[in-house]
C-alpha cells in the first residue's frame, strides 16, 4: 500500500479535464482551479491515488508525483529539457547510482534535480552556472526536493575551467559547448561520457568538430521526436500537435588523443 | 584516469569504418574482423580509449563500453528494446536506485539488465518469463555482467499471478499486457507506475481500456522516433535511414478503483 | 513581368510579422490589421510582389497567391486537408490534366478546388456531398475561383451509389470509406486509382480490409509529417511546434476480382 | 473499362511477395523473376489489373502503372527524388497544366518527367544540365514516355545564365542553388515560384540567405517524412524502417527588390 498522504506531502492533481496541478498539502487551504476547489485537509491520511470531487463536481485524482511530474512543474527561467530528452541523457550519458556527474549550466535546476535523483545515494552532481541568481533558485528547489545532499552548486564558467577530475559524465546545456570541450576532456575519467544539448544545428557542428579534434571518439548526434497518441477504441490516432524540436543531443566517449599518452 | 584494461575486461572496439565490436580481453587471442586483426594481449595494462592499429592498418579505439553498449550486443532471441525506448522506460517508469521493479517477459534479458543497473545497489528486479530456456540464458548474461544479485528470475505467467506486492514499477513486454492489468494493480504500491511496451496499435487499445477500467489514472501512450545526424561542416544532414517504429510505450499510475477503498 | 494587380485581383499580403492575409482588391477600401492598414487603391496597376508600408510603418509584400494560398484561407466548416497531404493526393492519386475524378465529400470545397485546378482544362471533378448547404457553399467558392466549369457538384451518398463509370481516380474523405469501396470498384476504370483520407487508425483498418476483399491491389497506407525549419545562419533549427497528425492516406489500384472477369 | 493491354504497353507486375516489376509487353518473351516466369504474350488483349500465375505458382497482378510507378523504375545516375517530395514540389511549386517551368539539373530525368506530365498539354519544361550524357539519357527516357513534346532539354549552367523569361516556376536540384538565385529572379514572372531541393542544411542556409537578399519573399523550408503502415487487423503498426531524409525543400515567391522598380 505504501505511505499515506501527510501534511507537507506533494500531490499531483489530475482533474477531470486532464489538467495537472502539483500542490503541497497544507491543512486549512483551499486549492482553486477552473474546475472548482478542494480542501487540502481532506487529503491528509488518505492513500495516494485517492479520488476526490471539487465543489463544482469535477472528479480529481490525487496522485503521487514522480520526479518527472515534479520537475515539469518547477519554475523555469531558462530553456526547457523535456522528459523524452531526460531519458536519453540518463541512458546515453551512462548516469547511474554512484556516478560523479558535472552539469553546466544549472539554469532552472530541472536537469540537475533529475540527474541528482539518478546518482543518489552515493553519487554527486557538480552543477556550474554563471549566475548566482540561478544557483540560488536551484538551491532552494533542490533543497525542497531533498536532493541537495547530492549536488554541489558552483558559480563558474566551464569554458574557462573545470575543477573536478575523473568524472563519469559531463552534461553541457550551454550556448557554446565547444569551448568547454578541452576542459571536459581533462575532467573526464577514461571511459567517461560527454553529453551536450543544443537547439541549433550550427552549435552541433561546432561541438562535433571540437570533440573530433580533442580526443573524443564515438561522437554521435541524435534528435528525439515524441509522439503522443489519443487512444480510444474506434477513434485512435496520434495527437494533432507535437513538440517537434527541443534539442539535439550529442554524445561522445573520451579516448586517447595521441598514442604517446596511453 | 580510472582503471586500466585487464584480462577479463570488456572492451568496445570502434573501428575506422565505424564498426562496433564488444570483446572480452584474453591474452593470446587475435580478434579478427573485415578490417584486419589485433592481438588482445596488446590491450592489457592500457588505458580505456587507447588507439591501436590492426594488421591491415585500420585505426581502432578500445573504448570502455557502457551498459547500453553491452546490452545492444547481447544475443537476442526475442523482440529488441532500443536505447531511445530504454531511456523513456527508466524515466517515465520512475525507476531509480532502490526501486523494486517487476518485469515480464525476461526474453533476452536486455531490458532486465538495464533495469537492474538502475535499481542497484539496493533495489530488486523481479523478472518473469514463461520459458525456462530464456530464463536460463538471461541468468548467464546477468551473471556475466555482475547484475544477478539485483534480479530474481522467475518462471511464471503474470497474466495468471504476480506474487510480489508494493512494487514501485511494473514493466510489461508481453503479447497480451491487458490480461495482466488486474494483477499489476494488486501488485503495485500506491503511487506505483505501470509501463507497457507493444508494437501494434491494437495491443495499445486493449491495454489502455484495461487500465482505464481497472483503477489506473494518468494513462498515456507515446512513441519515440530517434533521428541520427551526419554532422560534417558543409555536409550536415539527418541520416537517410531510420528505425521508424519499435514499440508504443503506455504508462499509467495506480489510483483508487472506488471511493470506499481509499 | 506578367499581369499587374487590378480591381478584383486577389492579393496575398505577407506582413513584416509574417502574418498572411488574402484580400480582393477594391478601390476605396482600407484593409486593417494588427500591423496597421493600407489603402487597397494603392495596389491597382502595381506589379505582384510590390512592397508597401502600412500607416504604422510595417512593411508588407503584396504577393500573387497560389491556389494553395487561396484554399488555405477558404472558410472551413469541415476537416482540414493540409498542403503536405494535397501533394500526395495529387501525385499518388495520379490526378493530372484531363483526369476524371470523383471526390466525396465536398465539405469546404478545399480539396475540390485543388483537384479541379489540376484536372483542368479538359478533366472533370464529380464532387458528392450529403449536405446541400456544404454543396452550396462550395459552389460559391469554386465560382469565385473560376473553377466551377471543371466541377459537377452532386448531392448524394457514395456509400449508396456512384453514378459515374470509367473514372481515373476516386478520392474519399468521408467517415466510412470502406462502405463505398464496392461502388468505387464499379466506378473506376481499369488502372484507376483509389485514395482515401482518414484521421483514425480504425478507419484505415476497415478500409484496407474492404479494398483487399473487393478486387483492389497495391493497397498502401502512408502518413506524412511535415517539418518546417527556421533558417538563419548560426541559429538554424526545426520549428518547435509541428502539426503531427492530419490524416492517413490509403491508396489502391483497381485489379481483377476473379480470373473469370478479365 | 478503359483500354486493354497491347503489344508495347507498359505493365506493372505486383507479385505475391509484393515485388514490383515494370515491363514492356512483347510477344514471345518470358519475364523471369525469383518468383518464376510468365509469358508476356499471355497479357495481350487482357484488361489492366488482370491476375496471372507464374510457372512456380506465384500469383501476380498486371497493373497499369502510373507516372510515379514508371519514374520510380527509371535508371538513376543521380540523386533520387521521392514521391513524397514530388507531391510537394508540384503543389508548393504551383505547377499545373499550362505552366512554364525551368528545371535544373535534368539528372536522371525523373523529376523532368513528372513535371512534364503535370504541365502538359500546353505547358513546357526547360530542363538544364551540364552533362550532355545525362541530357541524352533523359531524352531517351522522355521520348519513351511520350513526354518529349513538353520538354526542352538544354545543355547549360543556370548559375551562369538562364535564357527564359516570365517563367511560372523554377525548380533547382543542383549542388549550389544559391548561385542561381539572381538568374532565377530575372527569369521568373511576377508571382512566380522558386523551389530548391538540397540534402544538407548548409546548402539550405546559403540558399535562404540568397533568396532573402535577392528580392524573394515568403521564403520557407520544409522537410517531409513519409511513414508507411502495415495494416492488418490486430497487428497494425508503422513499418520498422523508414527513409528518414531525402531533401529539404525551400520555396519562395518573387517580390520587389526595391520600391523604385515596382
Amino acid at each position: 500500500m505504501g505511505e499515506v498522504i501527510q501534511e507537507g506531502s506533494r500531490v499531483l492533481f489530475l482533474t477531470e479535464k486532464k489538467k495537472r496541478y502539483l500542490v503541497k498539502v497544507k491543512p486549512g487551504i483551499r486549492f482553486h482551479t477552473s474546475e472548482g476547489y478542494v480542501d487540502l485537509s481532506e487529503l491528509i491520511g488518505k492513500r495516494y491515488g485517492t479520488k476526490l470531487v471539487s465543489n463544482t463536481g469535477s472528479v480529481w485524482f490525487a496522485l503521487k508525483p514522480t520526479i518527472i511530474d515534479i520537475v515539469m512543474k518547477m519554475p523555469r527561467p531558462t530553456q526547457v529539457v523535456y522528459p523524452k530528452d531526460l531519458g536519453a541523457i540518463i541512458i546515453l550519458g551512462n548516469i547511474r547510482s554512484g556516478s560523479r556527474v558535472l552539469e553546466a549550466g544549472t539554469g532552472s535546476g530541472v536537469l540537475t534535480a533529475v540527474i541528482a535523483s539518478y546518482v543518489m545515494p552515493n553519487g554527486m552532481v557538480y552543477s556550474y552556472d554563471l549566475s548566482e541568481e540561478y544557483l540560488e533558485n536551484a538551491r532552494k528547489q533542490l533543497d525542497e526536493l531533498g536532493l541537495l545532499p547530492y549536488v554541489k552548486l558552483k558559480q563558474g564558467d566551464v569554458t574557462v575551467a573545470i575543477e573536478e577530475r575523473d568524472l563519469d559524465t559531463i552534461v553541457l546545456d550551454i550556448p557554446t559547448p565547444w569551448l568547454a570541450v578541452p576542459n571536459a576532456y581533462e575532467a573526464l575519467s577514461d571511459g567517461g561520457t560527454f553529453v551536450s544539448l543544443s537547439p541549433t544545428i550550427e552549435q552541433v557542428v561546432e561541438t562535433v568538430e571540437a570533440l573530433n579534434s580533442n580526443g573524443f571518439a564515438d561522437v554521435t548526434t541524435i534528435e528525439l521526436l515524441m509522439r503522443t497518441l489519443r487512444v480510444k477504441r474506434g477513434m485512435t490516432r496520434p495527437d494533432h500537435i507535437m513538440r517537434a524540436h527541443t534539442v539535439y543531443i550529442t554524445t561522445a566517449k573520451k579516448a586517447c588523443r595521441d598514442s604517446s599518452d596511453y
